[in-house]
């Protein structure tokens, strides 16, 4: 069996998230679909990670084992086709067989974008939240400042998940101005926590706001019983999976 | 009576087109819908220029009459709030009674954008053309080259345009490579005929991919009896309203 490694860039606006599920639309059903057309057998994918309703990708990674003879170079062409125009194959490796995208994986980043133009940005509603305050660039970039390290992100967990330690480390975490008023924050981290990202976006929101200080973050890191609760979550749209790191 | 201009933003795809009309989803009927609302009266919007279905405008000007005491600067907050996420106000202004967007109006810019990436960029499909050739930017540019200047374009004019003369003038012709695989070009003119843009970028990509000289251009422009053919009709996708300038 070979074991074949795609990497993916999707558009998640009209998808219920990565993983499939009953009765509604998801990225890997589309995606197994046409691999099953291309390939002429059943696949099921192994993932990076999962990515949330309306979350995109611009570099997830996903592998399947098939028996099917097209060389690798052909995959993105062949599967390109199948596909709806908001999911595209960017490209296809033959691993070995050891190779699992989220096992194999050493951290991953993704990218979250604000839009603080006085009104919304048309072209980029899709894949970017515009906060209805005004927000300061240095409250963003101090409080992000903690961010790094090995902590206990807890507080930036949402309900319902049920991992067995909260403790994560990020290796990244800063925002880059140069397409203002389009703000990118990148975080890269060995692995988070479920909605994490955006809950630490949703209350960096809240700092540059002006209605938590910087230093909640620091507090809320790793302390439970912080005075300062995080969130909200920021919205799905603005978040995007980067790049997984291997 | 007032007279106010808007400055307005949107995403075309899921309209066909500015102008109103039958069984079918417009800017202009969507616009005059929330402005309606706003006003407390029906609003006839008067427009810069109409735009086809699936293109898109990030400086369009339209402008109406009203009794509404709204101040201007309040306009856009209120509007937006009518409208859906593709469409957006950016900017009001109370205008002299003569001033009227189209026949004010000195000059328009469109912006036409190619995705050239190996595969297309799921971030930009709604709003690049991405073809499936290989072009080359100096043939691009030295066709280009030819369009600025008073010319007659008929050659480059869409079947069932009925207008009295297809002389124009370009000011603007060239193209900007800084987002590279994204090529954005810009035209600028005293005014354009039906699809003439589009008709343009669908001849020069034919230059690009080798398929016709650069120099066809030339004579393509005031010369009906041409050995080339103008077009492809580049997809409406990757046109964007830019400006309109007064």
């Amino acid at each position: 069996m070979r074991n074949i490694k795609l990497l993916l860039a999707y558009d998640g606006t009209n998808y219920h998230g990565f993983q499939r599920q009953e009765n509604a639309i998801s990225v890997q059903a589309v995606l197994e679909q046409a691999l099953g057309k291309i390939c002429r057998e059943p696949i099921r994918l192994a993932t990076a990670g999962r990515t949330d309703t309306g979350v995109h990708a611009r570099g997830q990674v996903v592998s399947f084992h098939t028996m099917a003879p097209i060389p690798q170079e052909r995959f993105p062409y062949a599967i390109n086709c199948c596909l709806p125009a908001d999911i595209v194959v960017l490209a296809a490796e033959e691993m070995p067989a050891e190779f699992h995208p989220r096992r194999s994986a050493r951290a991953k980043t993704y990218r979250y974008t604000l839009d603080t133009g006085k009104f919304p940005d048309v072209f980029q509603q899709r894949f970017a939240w515009h906060p209805m305050y005004s927000l300061k660039r240095e409250l963003l970039v101090q409080a992000s400042s903690y961010l790094c390290g090995t902590h206990d992100f807890a507080a930036f967990r949402a309900a319902g998940s049920a991992v067995r330690t909260s403790v994560r480390t990020i290796t990244r975490a800063e925002w880059d101005f140069v397409d203002d008023p389009l703000w990118h924050f990148y975080i890269t981290g060995n692995g988070f926590l479920y909605k994490m990202v955006r809950l630490i976006v949703g209350t960096l929101v809240e700092v540059a706001r002006g209605k938590i200080p910087p230093q909640s973050i620091k507090e809320l890191l790793g302390c439970q019983q912080s005075q300062y609760r995080a969130g909200p979550t920021a919205p799905a749209k603005g978040l995007t999976l980067w790049e997984v790191i291997y």
